[in-house]
């Protein structure tokens, strides 16, 4: 039998424990892990204190295979988890020059403000974890990955996820971005699904330069299948006269 | 300055854990304890294993000035919260009299089996917090206040444990709500909080009807220092031409 893998989740935010904001990040975080065989042992939800951060980070990566924060990685000065990770990990806190790249391709010339610009400060050589709804990047460090706290766009970055988690066969993927809104192709996106089954198709809307878009993500094993899926896809969206969205 | 009172919530519970049950208890106890001016300060979803409740509880009772667990007081084999309590404490388990009482009182004549007497299995000693929704009571042992993990039997009980819980004054709250994103007010909101520092604001995107906005939430206990921070940020709001959104 193999090693049961573990996980614990670090809710980090005082809206939570306000009750003012439901969480729901626990719930999507523990069946997406357990999907791909990570079992939750713990959650535990603490405020914006850098201190409470550093100390529970600490503990926690230590007892656990995984451990997933969402929260604090935005531009505001509520927004202390990558700081407070640098921390416990010893590492400097620097710009990410990958980040910082794909964020000045993400926003229009001039929009890479200085608030925007925090967002790609972490700790030294994290590793980036992509963001196909709203451009800024996770990171994660060791087994500490980190993870925004608003459930739509944490919801958007599990995918690319996988392939740090699991051991088994590394599972392929494919984005397509399109200029358009989920209700438009829907119907054509399930009979591409139905005709793959054994391929996972997501789709996730997105906001970039004032408009709105949909990032089309394919999963699989198997990259021939990817590739047709692409294929199927790229002649509804020709048929359709929707506008592809380079969005790296 | 009075003394803050504050808590932890201890969600005991696998369903929680493996993303089968979305945890709202938080949430209820959470505003519900604001309210009577007592802060949450931490939370932890565990699994029922009895070790992990015993030591998670008796970390957690000597770190706040109240532990309340929601989960595990149930009739069934995997409700294991009482006994892991007891434990904690160094108490007996034992029939609860007055409780046994109660529920003889509440079930029919012949309805009052084996199973349902486990739920009056407790700490000996334990004080009773009554259950008008549906007979077995919950109880504390000390500054440890045990409530059942269905949340609408829940919040039926909070009203009978008000007394029990000296609390402070209520924490209050604002809400703005703005049609912008974080970035744009970063530095603003930072330059007001560098100017109320015993005011919490937290600031939180959202999505909503298709459009990007965020909430900005201040907290304190003092309603003045309140409508001071929100004149503060009204002012660069209307600088910067941001419009208020209702998300009511």
């Amino acid at each position: 039998m193999s090693k049961k893998i573990n996980a614990a989740l670090l809710i980090i935010g005082n809206e939570i424990l306000s009750g003012r904001t439901q969480d729901t990040n626990t719930s999507t975080l523990s069946l997406w892990l357990n999907s791909i065989g990570v079992t939750v042992k713990e959650v535990r939800v603490i405020p914006d204190i850098e201190n409470t951060i550093i100390e529970t980070v600490n503990v926690l990566r230590k007892k656990y295979d995984y451990i997933f924060t969402s929260g604090g990685i935005g531009p505001t000065h509520d927004d202390i988890t990558a700081q407070s990770i640098a921390k416990a990990f010893e590492i400097d806190y620097v710009k990410h020059e990958e980040g910082y790249k794909i964020l000045e391709r993400y926003y229009k010339p001039g929009e890479f403000n200085e608030g925007r610009q925090k967002m790609i400060w972490m700790p030294k050589d994290a590793k980036l974890i992509l963001n196909p709804t709203s451009g800024a990047p996770g990171f994660s460090v060791e087994n500490v990955f980190c993870l925004p706290g608003v459930p739509s766009i944490l919801k958007s970055m599990l995918g690319g996820l996988k392939n740090s988690i699991i051991g088994g066969k590394p599972i392929l993927s494919k984005t397509i971005s399109l200029r358009t809104v989920e209700s438009e192709i829907a119907n054509s996106l399930s009979e591409v699904q139905n005709k793959n089954v054994d391929v996972e198709i997501g789709s996730y809307p997105f906001f970039q330069a004032g408009k709105l878009g949909v990032s089309i993500v394919i999963r699989s094993e198997d990259q021939n299948k990817i590739n047709n899926c692409a294929s199927q896809i790229l002649e509804f969206v020709k048929v359709k006269k929707i506008q592809l969205v380079n969005r790296n």
